[in-house]
């Protein structure tokens, strides 16, 4: 057997899912429970009447890559030619972590508190990873100089996300442009940025969150519709970024999955016709987001608001900052709300909770109620 | 960049696809013709309004993975806990790969011909690689004391294939048995059979073919809806094997993949309740084959009949026969006839081209007549 297998530690956020009992509140869940809309699965059925269900290109069907490389707005009108489509955003992560890096030599920086599957696809592959830590004390606000300062010689790809699961904090783009000419400026072969933007359409800030692939020219973006438009079933993402990398990210996508669903593609493909669609669950998202942040203001709990996403953090009392682990059994115990605990997305966020807010504002006033009086009894 | 992934060859079939114009006969796909079913999808376009598109588990929904339990006829009562939903057989192949070999010691055996993905997700894992041909003349019948012979102390896994893509030859199941046998009695930790069924229900035989996995207990069966209902693009496979096994593979698949497309998984379903649906395309083989071998004896083509799959081997005059590659270059350009060369699958096809005749029969007898006069001018 694989060593590398057994050695991927095994998942927090799980763990505290099959303690879940019926009536708990769940504010541990990682996908959208809105409806997404039927009528381009209706029109991809149409599709499959037409011309049956064959194999796409591996890369994807050509028209549905130039949209996205439009989307992506990519440099140097890269077009079809800078994005493979993947299985969802999972699989692109997958991809960039396997493509830019040589597991003998190179390592990888991941910038923390972050989604936990970009250190367990480093383990899996053998690579070496390290955390770059934001700082609690702001916020875990974005800061370029923290990044640039943990680079070593041997760190070949930077790891950020923004909007980023689990903060809800935004890149600001004069952070992105720092980061972008610290990168620039260093000798040697350059320093790749895996860019999560999966949360990209659900933000919160005035204008729409910047992308580095704008700024930097050695940027893969991961993303997908999952989010966007409640279709994480669909599993369809994308990798955009440098022809020359992705068409190396095609040679490994071609081996482990061939192509992405050919439907799913069709059904993607009717979305990003009409890009406005993209942009149509942001409104039920700054409805909740605004009854969440009411709530934890009437129940005292101390947050961070989110500027993009679906996640909140809560900052731990005193009495159960210490671990983050034990605070979210107990309060899944004797508060019956599901959270996940902060250690779940590495040391940073040790005394925190994460929240997600999906489910919309009925049950957000009694969970806060329920977490306050938790915090309260713990202070 | 990882080495790992400019080391993988580029594709023979690919380079050959690329030289083809309009207007020659396309003797060269991977992939049926036939049109689907619409039906499941209808159906699972009225799922997806009733139930939204959300994940399903990792490994598939239950209902799924139990159905195809019982179709693998997984030993043991294994249930769904032996079945792993991929994204396609692809997928399914690089999961057991990656699973059950540990790269720093132990071997991949390849039973030759063999469809070119296996070796070449072993080089992208990194994991050495050896073939074993099949005897040409033996027509490449499947023989366990050839493959028992070529084992060494490192081999971990053996990849079969049956029926078999290119050859078109189904194990028998003496065979079978003999190979389970001889792999029981082995010292030291199990050795592996990967079994191949992709085109298990594209039998020509008076039995369907029997799976080793009935027999052996180490064994991984990787396949899917692709061949079997003209689904390729569906994008759905499966891993079927020990559960301890499989549990390990599901890590791989969820950091790499999250899980296959739920609406892909809901039309497989439909297809799993009516069994009878899985067999529906073989009536149009079996015709298609029987013109096929009509067309080869009149032209006086030498060929391998097909116990299985949508292909058929024929065997190069001995003008062409030392080098496949040139020869089906030459048809392509000369008789506009479009085939792969044997190379393709290991050097124990050199001599041979590999035919895919899913386009039925019309064009057939055409085709024939054409490569028996290239055969003749260069016997």
């Amino acid at each position: 057997m694989n060593p590398l297998v057994s050695e991927i530690p095994p998942s927090i956020i799980r763990a505290i899912n099959a303690r879940k009992r019926p009536g708990d509140i769940d504010l541990c869940m990682g996908e959208p429970t809105l409806r997404p809309d039927p009528a381009p699965f209706e029109k991809a059925t149409g599709w499959v009447r037409d011309h049956g269900c064959p194999y796409t290109p591996n890369a994807g069907l050509d028209e549905l890559r130039e949209r996205i490389a439009a989307y992506c707005a990519l440099p140097d009108g890269a077009g079809a030619a800078g994005v493979c489509v993947t299985v969802g955003s999972e699989e692109a992560l997958y991809l960039a972590i396997k493509t830019v890096v040589d597991p003998s030599r190179d390592e990888v920086l991941v910038v923390e508190p972050a989604y936990l599957a970009y250190a367990k696809l480093c383990v899996l592959e053998g690579i070496r990873h390290r955390g770059v830590a934001l700082a609690p004390e702001d916020g875990f606000a974005p800061s370029a100089a923290r990044v640039l300062e943990a680079l070593r010689p041997e760190t070949r790809l930077v790891v950020i996300a923004s909007p980023c699961n689990p903060t809800g904090r935004v890149w600001p783009e004069a952070e992105l442009r720092a980061l972008a000419e610290g990168l620039s400026s260093r000798p040697g072969p350059p320093v790749y940025v895996l860019s999560d933007e999966v949360y990209r359409e659900l933000y919160f800030t005035p204008e729409p969150p910047v992308s580095i692939a704008s700024l930097y020219p050695h940027t893969l973006v991961a993303a997908s519709v999952s989010k966007s438009n409640a279709l994480t079933g669909l599993r369809l993402g994308w990798l955009a970024g440098p022809p020359e990398v992705v068409s190396a990210a095609i040679k490994v996508h071609q081996f482990v999955n061939t192509a992405a669903s050919t439907f799913s593609q069709v059904v993607a493909l009717e979305l990003f016709r009409d890009p406005e669609s993209l942009a149509a669950h942001r409104p039920f998202y700054e409805r909740t987001r605004a009854a969440l942040l009411a709530a934890a203001d009437r129940h005292g709990v101390p947050h961070l608001p989110p500027e993009g996403t679906f996640y909140c953090l809560l900052r731990l009392p005193p009495g159960l900052s210490g671990d983050s682990l034990a605070a979210a059994e107990r309060l899944l115990e004797e508060q019956r709300v599901v959270a996940v605990p902060g250690i779940a997305f590495g040391d940073s966020t040790e005394g925190w909770l994460r929240l997600s807010w999906v489910t919309g504002e009925d049950l957000l006033d009694e969970a806060l109620r329920r977490i306050a009086e938790f915090f309260v009894r713990n202070a």
